[in-house]
C-alpha cells in the first residue's frame, strides 16, 4: 500500500470557498480503511464549518460527511471489510464497547466529536497532506476527497447492489431526519406533527412521521416552492411564516387546538428551536432538535413550557446506532420500504462543489449529490 | 345545607403574613363537594403566591393545596361521594373527558390552572367570603380553611382508615416527587440519579429513585443537616455545593464518569434547573424539572446540551392521573409499600400557620403539617 495522490476539496480557512487540490492520502494504519469515494452529499453542517460557526475544527480541513464509496485497502487487523466492499463512512461511529454503545437508549458513541475531536485519526495523526502541509480530517469521514481514510469503527458495509448516488444519503440526511421521528420522538399513529425546515433533513423527517402513521403533518418553511415536494412525501398542511402576521407557533397552536404532539427543528436556528417547543401541546408535546445550531448561541426560554409537561430533546444521526443500522436502512430502501430518490434535487460533478454550496445557501436545493 | 362560618387563613395581599379570619363558606353547588379539612401541608408553591412570584392569582385568596379531609356535604348530581368519606382535594383535577385525560402520556387535565384560572369555581363564582368581601379559591383546593368547596373532578376518595396527618402528603409533595422518578423519568434499575434540593419533594424523589432500583442516588443541598434523612431514604452520596469551589454540575460529572442517567430539580430555581441538565450524561441523560419557578423567569442555555442527546422535561404532580392514582398511592402506603412518615418534620395547630411558613423559608422544615 502506498500513498495515493488524488483530488480533494480543501477548506484552507474560515470564509474562503473550497479549493480543489491534489492531496496525498496515506495508507490506512491498524484498524483503519481507505475508501475510494463514489458520491457525497452536501449538508448544512459542512457549511457551518466553512462559515466558522462550529468550534473545535482545525484548518486546513477536508470536509464532507455524507458519502458512499468502495474499500480500496484495509489496515492491519481489519477483518470485517475487504477491498471492493461498498461502504458508508459514519459521522457517528459505533465502537461497540463504550458506555454509550452498551446503553440501549443512545447512539452517541464516546468516540464521536461530541466527546473528543475527530480532526485526526485515533493515533493523533492525519492521513492527509497537501503541498507538504498537514490537512485535517473532519468527523473521521472527510468525504470531499476522492480517497479518504476512516477508522473501521466508523464504516458500515452496505448491500453490494446499492446505488451509490442515493446510498450516500444514509450517511447523514435521510437517516437523521427519518430516525428523529422513528427513534427519538417515537411518533405514534394518529398524532399531529410539525416539521420546521424542508431541506433534506426536514423532508426525511416528514417521511419518518408519515411512516410512523401520523394523521397530520404540518410542514413549515419560508420558501413555499418546497411545499409540493413536502406534500408528495406526506405533509398534510404546508405553511409559510411569511404569510402570517402572528408568530408561526401561535398559528400552529390555533390550527391544532392547543398544539402538536411532536415538533422537529430541522434548521439549526435557535429562534426556530423555541418556536418548535412552543408549538407543542402542554402535557404531552415533545419537541426534537435535529438541526445543529452555530456554536456559542444560547437559547432563552420560559421553563414553564417544560414544567407543564412538554419534553425537549435532541437527536444526532436520528438516534441510530450507526454501524448496525445503516446497512439495514439501505436494504430497506432497496426493498422499497421508503423512497429517498426525490430528496436529491441536483447531481453535479465533484469539481462543482462550490456551486452545490451556493444552492444550499440560497435555499434552491434539497440535497445536492456530487459524483466523483 | 347552609353557609358555614369557620376559620381560614386569608392572604389579603402580596407580601403580608396570612391572617386567620372567620370566613363564610357557601354550600356546594352542582358537581361540587364541601370538605371539612383535617390536615394540610405547607408547600413552597403557596409561599411563591404569598411573595407575589406566581401570576394569575387573585387576592384576597385562601391558599393551600396539600390537604386531607372528610366530605361534609355534596352538591346536586354528586353520586360518587357522600358525607363522611375521607378525601384528598386534588390540585391537578382529572375530568376524564378532555384530550389530556384521554391521552395516556399526560396528567395535565385541561381543567387545571395551566389552561384556565382556578381562582373561582367552574361557574365563575366563589364559595368564600370574609367581612362581606369575596375571597378567591386557589387551585380549587384552598386547604388553609376549616371548610373548603371543591369540584368533584378535583377530589379523590381514599381508604376509610387512612391517617389524615400523613394522607395529606399524597395531595402534593410525596406524589409529586415520587411520581417524577417513577412516571416522568421512568428511572431504570442500576442507574445513577441526582436529586437537587432535599425538601419534601426532593426526599420523595429520592424514595422514588430508590423504589425504581437506582444503584446510586446523589442528593444535593446547601443545607447539610438534611443529609441524614436523605441517606435514610436511600441517598448513597450527599454533596453540598458550598463545600466545592467548582460548579456542582462539574463535581457530579466528575463523580459519575460523565454524568448521571437522571437528574431532578426539586427547588424551582432556574440556575439549579440548568445545573441539573448539565449534570446529565450526553446521549442518554434525562433531566426533570419538578420545582415551579417564579413566573417570568427565563432560562438561558446552550442547545448543544439537548442536541447531544439529553432530554429535558417537566413533571406536574408526578405525572399521576390524580383521581385514579391518589387512592391507590394511599392504599400502597397503608400496605407499607413506602414510608412517608419521616417526611413530616413538624406538626402544628392550624393557627400556627405563619410559623410553619417561617420554617419553610429558613430551610428548617421538610414538611410541616397543620392539624385543624
Amino acid at each position: 500500500m502506498s500513498v495515493i495522490k488524488c483530488k480533494a476539496a480543501v477548506a484552507w480557512k474560515v470564509g474562503s470557498p473550497l479549493k480543489i487540490e491534489e492531496v496525498d492520502v496515506e495508507p490506512p494504519k491498524a484498524n483503519e480503511v481507505r475508501i475510494k469515494m463514489i458520491a457525497t452529499g452536501i449538508c448544512r453542517t459542512d457549511d457551518h464549518v466553512i462559515k466558522g460557526a462550529l468550534t473545535g475544527i482545525h484548518f486546513p480541513v477536508i470536509l464532507g460527511h455524507e458519502g458512499a464509496g468502495i474499500i480500496e485497502s484495509v489496515g492491519e487487523g481489519v477483518t470485517e471489510l475487504k477491498p471492493g466492499d461498498k461502504v458508508i463512512p459514519l459521522c457517528i461511529p459505533q465502537c461497540g464497547k463504550c458506555s454509550s454503545c452498551l446503553n440501549p437508549h443512545t447512539n452517541c458513541c464516546l468516540k464521536t466529536h461530541i466527546s473528543k475531536s475527530q480532526n485526526l485519526m485515533p493515533d493523533q495523526t492525519s492521513r492527509f497532506s497537501c503541498k507538504g502541509k498537514i490537512v485535517y480530517h473532519f468527523l473521521w469521514t472527510s468525504t470531499f476527497s476522492e480517497y479518504s481514510v476512516v477508522p473501521v469503527d466508523a464504516v458500515a458495509k452496505i448491500h453490494d447492489a446499492a446505488p451509490m448516488d442515493k446510498a450516500c444519503l444514509f450517511g447523514c440526511g435521510f437517516s437523521t431526519g427519518y430516525g428523529a421521528a422513528i427513534n427519538t420522538a417515537k411518533v405514534e399513529p394518529g398524532t399531529t406533527c410539525a416539521v420546521f425546515g424542508l431541506g433534506g433533513i426536514g423532508l426525511s423527517t416528514v417521511i419518518g412521521c408519515k411512516t410512523a402513521g401520523a394523521a397530520r403533518i404540518i410542514a413549515i418553511d419560508i420558501n413555499s416552492t418546497k411545499f409540493n415536494k413536502a406534500k408528495a412525501f406526506g405533509a398534510t398542511d404546508c405553511i409559510n411564516p411569511l404569510d402570517h402576521t402572528k408568530p408561526i407557533q401561535e398559528v400552529i397552536v390555533d390550527m391544532t387546538d392547543g398544539g402538536v404532539h411532536y415538533s422537529f427543528e430541522c434548521i439549526g436556528e435557535i429562534e426556530t428551536m423555541k418556536a418548535a417547543l412552543e408549538s407543542c401541546h402542554l402535557g404531552y408535546g415533545t419537541s426534537v432538535i435535529i438541526g445543529e445550531a452555530p456554536s456559542a448561541e444560547q437559547i432563552t426560554f420560559d421553563p414553564v413550557l417544560l414544567f407543564t409537561g412538554r419534553t425537549w430533546k435532541g437527536s444526532i444521526f436520528g438516534g441510530w446506532k450507526s454501524k448496525e443500522s445503516v446497512p439495514k436502512l439501505v436494504s430497506d430502501y432497496m426493498e422499497n420500504k421508503f423512497n429517498v430518490d426525490e430528496l436529491v434535487s441536483h447531481t453535479f460533478a465533484f469539481d462543482q462543489i462550490n456551486e452545490g454550496f451556493e444552492l444550499l445557501r440560497t435555499g434552491q436545493s434539497i440535497r445536492t449529490i456530487l459524483m466523483f
